[in-house]
């Protein structure tokens, strides 16, 4: 009997609502349970046995320990008062396209092997473009340039620097010579990028007192390297560091990458999201003068991870790297012309339908609610940002330009590393303690689905409290 | 009003219903629809407005949409007539452990950012050890081997070639000096993975009458171009080669390239998941002595994409490698030494919570479960290429050994690919043509979870029709 094991479309329309209410019970109940998991190193793997069953479990026992082993682990980033690191931002629309996907099961590597793949995909990235302010020139229906959807901006990063040491090494260098740089404040993607691309000279350039890449200490590094026999290849500049949310002079470093025949990628991978927002475009001046531009929708957007948007002003020095033709995938649609082979945007072969996530959180929301709800996030760290100005006990260290806001306790380190265990004991609200140079501060960026004027006011009571 | 746009709990619980419904009805109905789209490249594009709507939409129109302007565009990968390419199967308990990981949206780079993620993925992976006999020093829980979920084979096979250039590079060599191999039926992501990770030279070694690679040949190879100084550093074999499904012989080529001092890499990417039948093990003889293996639940093991999982033997090259760890992503957990971060195992940062389907499609099926399905597809194809071979029009120009079968027309190029046409024209069932030399031929894949002697009827009786 074929069905033996296989759950029927039946069953899975039982188990299946299941699921879906356990979801909905964890959206409901997700901003009163505990953000961190305080289990111990090896606390969940003790509850797992160390071979797989011999025998088929019920559902019931898979949908038991989800409750019973799995939650005990995880850290709550959709929480509402999750202020660490950077949001991974899920929303209704955006879980039920992911379920859709997953259902239809379709790979898209071709256009060819499930034509409506790539094409909503090229669409999307289109739409992206005009919600986000970006060059006209890199909407996929209007070329040269062109839109992916990658897993994280790592490997969106990481891939540019790929393409910047094939350009260089057309040109004649050698690849151990090729030089990549990046702001001393950057996300370590661009150097790690760097570095699994093969590139031995990795320069974390000198930046400002605002954490922004200084342009005069960037061509200079690059003017030594040259004299020195290397070959500059490729610049990332940042809107929105990790660190601070520091933003690169996009347009002056543009300019210098031009003069030097560099690659210049951007990574704007959490402010990208921002863009939507006309009055805070100015922080991307420069961007139609870059080479390649990164940003996630996972990240700010309200669609669940993996959904990372890569764009190149030109796509074909990306095809030429990647494309290697195979006579098992050779089809009429590809060599007519006619059509985007996604397989060649990118390292993976398969690719499932993320495109779907954008389509259905964009109309869901409607530009309009996307700019509402990342305005909003904005206004409140404006807010927070105000109330730490006024509070003497505490100093901020850089600008609060878009939702992160990053301060220090005046009384030192020690002061402060206390005043964030004392945040993080709460335990409803999670701020990541870091450090830039030698000063430790705390971090709280502002930026999960629903995180509202109640959580952030929460956060300031505790702050408050730790201050008397 | 905070929730103005945002879907609310009650409203993901109704929209979910309908979703699992939709889903649930596109599983019962997948079969009798036909495989392929026929949509005309830029049909699908033509639905879609050029901008994202400013205004929300209701749920009703984008669930409209999915039927309307979807699926025309969409090619049938679930459908139990699917024997193109490899299968990329779906199950219920895989499907919906996909959605509790969206729904719960947890981010796995650190042990530290949700503990449940890292310990369910490396038990799910030593679990796998278990189930397809791999050696028992590939456990994470062992060492000092281990594993990690990927995205695919792709990822992994670029990964490995990274990991070798670095190996030889501290060897002394210059990275333009390296040369990384492959048989000449190897997937192309290998030598795409190799020139993605700089390899300047890549060989792709000359195969035996089976299609596998001929090891006098590699060595050979590697001699020569020791003599010419250059530097071999990383050979890959493969256990079912997207052509043919050739078996390299896996144990001659590790005494090979232990003796050359080379990575060993091996692809599995599809044959891994029948390594659960101790009857076929002898196919990956050897697998003891390579450095790291690579295959895909996503393809043949009812688990939705993407599920790649990639072992090495020892996991310090791998780490040292991809290690760097900035101030805000410093921990104590980290820091003791006493858990994994995956994210030192990948290129990208961000992770999804993948191990959770691997614990429900195991657990739902239990291994008999598993190696019930596998042997039946085994099963199926031996009893199709029986057919083959009793049909004088037709013959075999492989061995078919696991499920995968390659035949041709006797009678020439232009009746092979006249008959895949026949085949294809049947729209339930769908075969890839393919090459090998100057032959064309057709593939047949059995393996989507729900493909049955019904469906494999089905195809003898259009060959056996376009042959009379």
């Amino acid at each position: 009997m074929p069905d033996a094991f296989h759950m029927t479309p039946d069953e899975f329309r039982r188990h299946g609502r299941e699921v879906v209410d356990w979801v909905a019970d964890y959206m409901e109940r997700v901003g009163e349970l505990p953000i961190r998991s305080t289990v111990a190193p090896g606390e969940i793997e003790a509850e797992l046995p160390l071979a797989p069953p011999e025998e088929p479990e019920p559902f019931d026992a898979l949908l038991a320990d989800l409750d019973d082993v799995v939650m005990p682990g995880i850290t709550h980033w959709q929480s509402p008062g999750w202020f660490a690191w950077y949001p991974a931002n899920a929303s209704g629309p955006s879980i039920l396209a992911d379920l859709v996907s997953a259902g239809i099961g379709a790979q898209g590597m071709l256009w060819a092997t499930s034509p409506a793949l790539t094409e909503v995909e090229s669409r999307m990235v289109d739409w992206l473009v005009d919600l986000l302010g970006l060059p006209d020139t890199w909407r996929t229906s209007v070329g040269p340039g062109g839109g992916v959807i990658q897993m994280s901006t790592s490997d969106s990063t990481h891939l540019m620097h790929v393409v910047a040491r094939e350009r260089a090494v057309a040109g004649g260098a050698g690849t151990d010579q090729l030089v990549a740089y990046g702001s001393a404040q950057a996300h370590s993607s661009v150097e790690r990028g760097a570095r699994i691309a093969g590139f031995r000279h990795v320069r974390l350039v000198d930046v400002d007192s605002d954490y922004a890449m200084r342009p005069d200490a960037l061509e200079a590094t690059i003017a030594t390297d040259g004299a020195a026999g290397l070959t500059p290849a490729v610049v990332t500049s940042t809107i929105g560091t990790t660190g601070t949310g520091a933003i690169d002079p996009v347009a002056r470093i543009a300019e210098i990458a031009r003069r030097s025949g560099i690659w210049h990628h951007v990574d704007a991978a959490w402010a990208g999201s921002a863009m939507c927002l006309p009055e805070v475009r100015h922080l991307q001046a420069g961007i139609e003068h870059v080479d390649s531009y990164t940003f996630n929708p996972h990240k700010w957007m309200f669609t669940n991870f993996d959904c990372n948007v890569l764009w190149v002003a030109d796509r074909e020095p990306l095809i030429s790297t990647l494309s290697i033709v195979p006579p098992y995938l050779r089809n009429e649609a590809s060599e007519s012309g006619a059509v985007i082979d996604y397989r060649d945007w990118h390292i993976s072969l398969g690719r499932r339908f993320r495109a779907l996530k954008l389509w259905w959180v964009l109309r869901h929301y409607g530009a309009r609610g996307i700019r509402h709800h990342i305005a909003e996030h904005i206004r409140l760290a404006s807010e927070l940002a105000r109330r730490v100005d006024e509070e003497p006990a505490l100093e901020r260290i850089a600008p609060a330009q878009l939702a992160l806001v990053c301060f220090a306790h005046r009384d030192g380190n020690e002061a402060t590393d206390a005043l964030a265990a004392a945040i993080n004991a709460e335990r409803r609200v999670f701020v990541t303690p870091s450090q830039v140079g030698d000063r430790r501060f705390i971090r709280v960026s502002i930026g999960q689905t629903r995180t509202t004027a109640t959580e952030v006011d929460r956060l300031w009571d505790v702050i408050d409290q730790a201050l008397r």
